[in-house]
């Protein structure tokens, strides 16, 4: 009988996430160990601060300032880049990759913008690199979109992709609160960073769409090739008046892809979608998935989408994945690694022109209040070719004002876009109008 | 270069799960080449009547009427078991997975009867056994517990497993009709077996509830060890009357597990969950499993729960699993393999006693409508140390009588099953009580 194979774990990056997967991991380690038939160290951790006290416990010889040296260190089999940004945790990366190692990440920033690089690196030197914890938290999506649904193709992808700005349309819609004092207390609560304007202007949902895309589609997307909107000029009557049309609102990623066409669409925007709809009833930090698949229909994932315990579930069954892989024959990695298939077969598909993207619209005005003023609008948007399906007027916040909220019926984006240039322009309309996007998926 | 390696696929049964692999593995054949690194060959498939016409296309040299031959034929790596039932269906599992074969199944009565000796049989031979359809059909709920959610214990896991109770519960709630009339209309429609006493009884997913526990607990329980109602006689006038107390009905599956004694429960039941839980929502086929993970809190998994689509979807995820199998090291097999930790791991838990199983009950009864029949009923509960929460009092469906529905503050089966007997034999009850769960899950 030989002794068990000792598998080396070496973190990058000790915050909130970090800690979290130390602590849970040395607490399930005995299981796990079992379960996989290995020993499992963790063998280092790359900090900031060498002596700043934390709540997790860890010897002193095991800790060190400089993440490259664990990424190069040869008796690490795994690395987890814990760090985020995409200076240092890219360098990282890549050297532990071009030695072969196992790089477990939950950084979707440096995956939506160096991922072919990091496919491409992996490949190359029979590396492997998991990511489980950079989309929707504890949901084991990227398992389930690779493996679970592997007989299926993908028309359509959507969801709830940051518990942040769920958080927030869920405290104005709740609390009829406006958007600065529902963010202001977020910080308070831990609930959004001090800077906040990757969380609320769409693009943290961005990039875990990019992710999403890449894995369902298997091209690389930018988000300056999606149409990207925030939350920020959301107000409570908003949701009232949403509410009134039978739908809430949410900010969503929409990932869909005509077959017939071979056109694919990525996008993030907060999204009025039917009331009775599940996704709609996901509140607070929760993330939400529906995944439409040609054999399977459409199965739907909800769970808690950040914080640092559903994050370190997602990376400890990363790390379990990896060990199941170390343990196997190394030559097998080249050829069974189910991402590098997408990088290099033939681009399948072609991104959709944004602006020929259709759908309905929800569109807010603050319009002078005085005669004739919906006409005038009525007859600017059929001059662009975008029919009213309905209305509703009501008293705005300001006085001689009135607001003004209009539902299409089917558009597309160029049509939009213009109309609100030219309405703009119109004396009447006395405030930048707020375009909202709305879906009327039925699961 | 080599030639890539081919991998010959039998199936076993060629109804509509068969029928269904066939056609979408083929369809997807080419994709699922390039990703695995393989050909892949429906080598062989054995079918009840060779001479029967079939929807799907299968050259004549490859059909045979003897299962068997397909499980001990050397040329045959991966054996799909899609028969259905207990005895030939085991036999052929057994063949095979003593060959060293890897067998893919969609049998949950057979995996709950004999999984103990599946399982054990695979390890023995180095085998693997795998089956993602066997419950809740294409919802990767199998590899969700098994691998994505690895860092986790389960306190509760509960949900829809059974796809047509939930579709005649749904009938009767939203059209208002009597069981039998639904009934007749879901075999009419092919929603429910000519002979519907599995499903209806609550075996069916009493069976899935074994196959979760034992991925969650490593325990193989039985159905006799479970409490398991059916859904026969429940009435419209019970959606009505949970309705008014703010609470769907629902068929659930509940693995329930208190760590700190290290309890079990595992039970299915008619269930009132609160109106506006997710699962009380999810209507008509749809499954629903909500998991509860120590470290990710809860994550909730929908989509269809049967069919021929959704189980081939979740067959096919089995073969490519199957494939990355014998891709890789066979001598990994046995140590690497997850399922068979729990076989001769020690016994972790024991189950509950059903008796002391405490929980909130929902009691409808008929009785005389006369005076003092709800002082006799209260007292009588009192007696029996069970507390009523709510009463509600309808005219029944016949003459003299009324309908009494009450609800009980938290107690237990014991003292409610004492109840029972006893209010039977009152001579004021006129028809036998119908004793419900309610569960008060907040997500």
């Amino acid at each position: 009988m030989t002794a068990p194979t000792v598998i080396r774990i070496g973190l990058c990056g000790f915050g909130t996430v970090g800690q979290g997967v130390w602590k849970h991991f040395e607490r399930s380690r005995a299981e796990l160990e079992s379960r996989l038939g290995v020993r499992l160290e963790l063998a280092r951790a790359a900090v900031r601060d060498a002596k700043k006290k934390r709540g997790v416990s860890i010897p002193a010889h095991k800790l060190t300032s400089d993440p490259l040296s664990i990424a190069t260190d040869p008796s690490i089999d795994i690395v987890c880049e814990l760090m985020g940004g995409t200076g240092l945790a890219r360098q990282v990366t890549l050297a532990a990759l071009s030695r072969g190692k196992i790089v477990v990440s939950a950084n979707k920033a440096l995956i939506c913008e160096h991922g072919a690089e990091i496919f491409e690196t992996a490949r190359r030197h029979g590396a492997h690199f998991l990511f489980e914890a950079s989309v929707a938290g504890g949901i084991p999506i990227i398992k389930s979109l690779r493996e679970g649904l592997v007989a299926n193709r993908f028309p359509l992808i959507y969801g709830i992709l940051n518990g942040t700005c769920n958080y927030i349309l869920t405290q104005m819609e709740e609390s009829d609160t406006p958007y600065q004092a529902v963010l202001a207390d977020a910080k308070r609560l831990g609930y959004a960073e001090a800077d906040e304007s990757l969380d609320v202007g769409g693009w943290d949902a961005a990039h875990k769409a990019a992710v999403l895309t890449y894995l369902a589609h298997g091209v690389w997307v930018k988000t300056n090739q999606m149409i990207v909107d925030g939350i920020e000029r959301l107000t409570p009557a908003d949701f009232r008046h949403a509410e009134q049309l039978g739908y809430g609102i949410k900010l969503l990623a929409i990932i869909s892809r005509d077959f017939a066409t071979d056109e694919l669409s990525v996008r993030v925007h907060p999204t009025l979608l039917p009331s009775s709809h599940v996704i709609a009833n996901v509140n607070g930090v929760f993330n939400a998935v529906s995944v439409k698949g040609d054999v399977v229909g459409t199965t739907l994932y909800i769970g808690r989408g950040a914080g640092q315990d559903a994050t370190s579930s997602a990376v400890i069954s990363d790390l379990a994945d990896a060990v199941e892989l170390l343990k196997n024959d190394r030559r097998a990695f080249i050829t069974a690694r189910k991402e590098s298939r997408n990088v290099t077969k033939k681009a399948a598909c072609k991104l959709a022109a944004p602006q020929n993207i259709r759908g309905r619209y929800y569109l807010r005005l603050t319009v002078k209040d005085r005669p004739g003023v919906l006409a005038k609008i009525a007859s600017l948007m059929a001059d662009q070719h975008v029919s009213i399906a309905s209305v509703i007027q009501n008293r705005a916040d300001r006085p001689d004002a009135a607001s003004l909220v209009l539902t299409t019926h089917e558009s597309n984006e160029k049509a939009m876009q213009s109309t609100l240039v030219r309405l703009k322009k119109l004396p009447a309309v006395v405030d930048t109008p707020l375009l909202l996007r709305i879906a009327d998926f039925a699961d």
